[in-house]
């Protein structure tokens, strides 16, 4: 299966595109989609989800794996995030793509069999699962490749269930 | 000019569509979109952009005001209601639809001239300014109507501007 991974954000979204047959990975396409801060809001939205359509118009991908979000202490950014998410979702929504989310901890835990890994021992787990030559550039498009990895995993441990745990 | 006024949320949309010519406002179609808690997440998002979607098609509004969301206790609440504002302001965006955003005490000072005003006031006013003939049902569609007379009054008085105050 194909696996759309996406680290949400409104200056940076990151995302990898994986195909995982379960125990192994394989690097389809990964970057990320980057918004400038002097360009409207509204627009930076209508760029995103743009992107995103993008995406998945090329790859078809079974599934859309994103970061669930949650409150830290800058709530005006969390708000913008949010909204970027919602057009991101959407436009899964409307390829038919399910989306599934999965908690911060879920994905390290995932990845590298601890919950509380730090951001390096993610990236390198991802360069060794995906055979990179380099990790990613940006820090976001390691975690979207992580959460498409996830997914993979959960996906291929539910195998024959109608729903898996996360889908939203 | 048309003003298509937004409460955004996602259980519950309240919108009004009000002619307004700075001191005289008209409504036009006022409401609310509903989702159902029991259909998926991803899926009220995508009926809430196709119903504002469908709203911006039929009256070609001039204006988008929507309110500006802030954190309050509930932040799981928080995170939908941005996500679903998210895909609220791309459905504008899409239609060349600039989008205001006005808060909440914004929004009673122009209305009832007092920013700390009761909800039942300002509902009282709206039905007032618009020679309703009753109340709307949901305090959600007076909000939104209350949103399209405030950024009535703020372009009324920014005439020449080049850009509003609350342009996002």
């Amino acid at each position: 299966m194909v696996i759309l991974g996406i680290d949400p954000g409104y200056a940076i979204v990151g995302y990898g595109v994986v195909e995982s047959n379960t125990i192994k990975f394989r690097p389809i396409e990964f970057g990320a989609v980057t918004t400038a801060a002097k360009i409207p809001f509204t627009e930076r939205l209508g760029k995103i989800y743009e992107n995103v359509s993008f995406l998945i118009d090329k790859y078809h991908p079974d599934a859309m794996s994103i970061e669930k979000l949650y409150f830290n202490t800058n709530t005006t950014t969390a708000i913008d995030v949010a909204q970027a998410r919602g057009v991101i979702i959407l436009a899964a929504q409307q390829k038919g793509v399910p989306v599934y989310e999965y908690t911060p901890l879920q994905v390290k835990q995932s990845v590298t069999g601890y919950g509380r890994a730090e951001k390096h021992q993610v990236m390198d787990m991802v360069k060794h699962m995906l055979s990179l030559q380099a990790a990613p550039k940006l820090d976001d498009t390691a975690d979207a490749l992580a959460l498409a990895i996830c997914h993979g995993h959960y996906a291929g441990s539910s195998y024959g269930k109608l729903k898996l745990e996360g889908k939203i």
